[in-house]
């Protein structure tokens, strides 16, 4: 079987294997499980529609990582993985979904194999990738280890994003302009939610021969509720006609090699409400002032902090997050999982970090979202993408 | 707020409570947490792409069941569920991947509050949104609660589909035919996958006229390895041109309202090898023989021995189960994950139970896919979806 094409050099995966292993040194632990699929991916390279069931990375004291899976799904580490014959483990097909044996009783014996039985063992408690019933099994199954939680602790070292790595997040934000552009040409009354989708796709993924590249998908399917469905943040699409005067917030990602640039926009059909004119005054004042803010030395919660002021001063209340670290992303989310840009994170940013700045507002019986995607620079942000930043109004 | 547009009878959701209450009488529990999204949508209604943050459906031993999740998500479940305002419960959003607070210690005050602290509490243990953290987390909280596993319980009710179900799983069927139409059309050599991708999503999502209907997002993006990456079963795609002399597979399904129908076809670009030839022959001659066995009366086991007797016949060994149910799904996943088509489950087949008779072989440096989505019937097998069911070619 011929060498996987890896999207890294082999020399930043072990950077990344040796700054893991150093967080493992100080949270105390010899070995970690690494269910979560994003860190799968950053450690090893790893990429597959794989993760409906039971498997991990494995990070032990030395050597390379070890991948551990379904057996079918093994073909799938050797050809996206740097990983060696023997770093690779397949459990038997009986393992999957049984009610009478569990795929980490396997993962047990093998790490009984390597002598780690009885080693401090770090798991992803947190993670949707680990049930308790996986800890379960490897609690009765390894009754000499030393369990305890390393929830993030890769997800962290992921935080500071190479220079490759902000190569495809830039990538990513030429897909996520053409996905807004798109929508803005599509968008208007009597048109269905269910074929805007499907445009939406279409402006994501296909080749561009001026760009050079196509789309990958993206963590979360696209939302993009209207009117008073608006009010929640989460809801996906109909198959319905969009309506004159409703507000629409679509929150979508341009997606490259896994890597994600999301970015939200509302578009108003017909003449904007005052309402949906008094969000945009203040959430665009407010961003200007957050990203005033994000800069090198600074902490989450200042971004935060002088976003939610100028929303006060308007007399809008938030009481969700502002923001939160993007990148490398698998389902069910495109966000790092670590820091929050919220009051009380006390985080400092660092140049290259990467953050999703959510202002999105999710009010009684409407919502509204202008977002940007951002690194962190020494004096300020570079917003990855160029679509402009207003309400877009189609009357 | 106006009242939900629900996709099934209010009647129609209270037998599927009083199923499941009946279920978990029979198992000894007086509550149970639901964590799987499939099972909440079932039960209640609620749909939402929210399942990346700590949510649930508590069914109690009386009245409707309650819906718990992040505050901002609320919103969604009065738009979406049938549930009365008492029971939509929001949690403050500093739960939210808080290293301080998880959102089931708030769960528990809830269930507290409701007198139910000390009740048999039945949790979905080897569910990808049932975390080993949450459940440390109710095990700290509800200390005079005794705890059991009852994974899916739910899934299990979810077996035989009511009318409403398969017309909704009928329509999504002419969504997979529509996909299948478009990569043989579009499929040729120097077309790149992620334009294949573009399309497929097209023919899956668009409202047609002559239907009078567009389709949802699938639990699973498209899968369409080629050549030797078809040997593994979950790689997604690139942006690369297709090769003459590889075979890819297409595994994708059509959604409708959430529910779907899967369906996998191979193309061949260029002369077939001898090897695909072979296999289409042991492939289609097993599925014929698979599906004289899928009627009611006869067990999973017996159509996937059925299978696996032609496959042998042919010197083809597949070691993986050849079919699981389908119905309602959310990510990562579009199987129910109870029943098995393979040897060992003597599960009986009932009328109106719906699998995925999912034949792929996977083997060294090849991969082939044919596969049917099929109704339980009295006397045979309704096909779901009518795409021809052989090796395409072109040549």
């Amino acid at each position: 079987m011929s060498a996987p094409l890896l999207n890294f050099s082999r020399d930043e995966y072990a950077q990344r294997v040796a700054k893991t292993r150093a967080a493992m040194a100080a949270a105390g632990v010899d070995v970690i499980i690494v269910s979560d699929p994003s860190n799968m991916a950053w450690l090893t390279g790893y990429d597959g529609w794989s993760f409906y069931v039971h498997q991990c990375v494995v990070v032990g004291p030395d050597g390379d990582p070890i991948w551990f899976g379904r057996g079918q799904d093994a073909n799938g580490a050797r050809r996206t993985a740097y990983l060696g014959e023997s770093d690779i483990i397949g459990y038997a097909d009986h393992y999957v979904q049984s009610t009478e044996r569990h795929p980490m009783d396997y993962l047990s014996a093998k790490l009984e194999e390597r002598g780690w039985g009885a080693k401090r063992i770090g798991v992803e408690m947190d993670n949707y990738w680990f049930s308790a019933a996986a800890y379960a099994s490897l609690q009765k199954h390894l009754p000499n280890a030393k369990f305890s939680d390393v929830t993030a602790l890769v997800n962290w070292q992921r935080a500071v994003k190479s220079s490759q790595e902000l190569d495809y997040m830039r990538k990513a934000a030429r897909l996520v302009e053409r996905m807004h552009q798109t929508i803005f040409d599509k968008c208007e009354v009597g048109y269905r939610k269910c074929d805007l989708v499907a445009d939406i796709y279409e402006a994501g993924l296909r080749f561009d021969d001026g760009l050079g590249f196509g789309g990958d998908y993206p963590a979360i399917v696209p939302l993009l509720p209207s009117g008073a469905d608006a009010s929640a943040p989460h809801l996906t699409w109909d198959d319905k006609p969009m309506k004159s005067g409703e507000g629409t917030f679509f929150e979508i990602a341009g997606v490259y090699k896994r890597y994600h640039c999301p970015l939200s926009r509302t578009v108003f059909l017909g003449k904007p409400t005052q309402t949906f004119i008094d969000a945009e005054k203040a959430v665009l004042e407010g961003m200007d002032a957050g990203l005033e803010a994000a800069k090198a030395g600074n902490l989450c919660e200042d971004i935060a902090n002088a976003f939610f002021a100028v929303l006060n001063k308007y007399g809008i209340t938030k009481d969700n997050r502002t923001g939160y670290p993007i990148g490398l992303s698998y389902p069910p989310d495109w966000g790092e999982r670590t820091m929050s840009l919220r009051p009380g994170d006390k985080t400092v940013l660092k140049e290259n970090m990467t953050f999703h700045f959510m202002t999105g507002l999710w009010m009684d019986d409407w919502g509204f979202e202008i977002t940007e995607s951002i690194v962190i620079g020494a004096n300020g942000p570079e917003c990855l993408a160029n679509v402009p930043r207003r309400l877009h109004v189609k009357d």
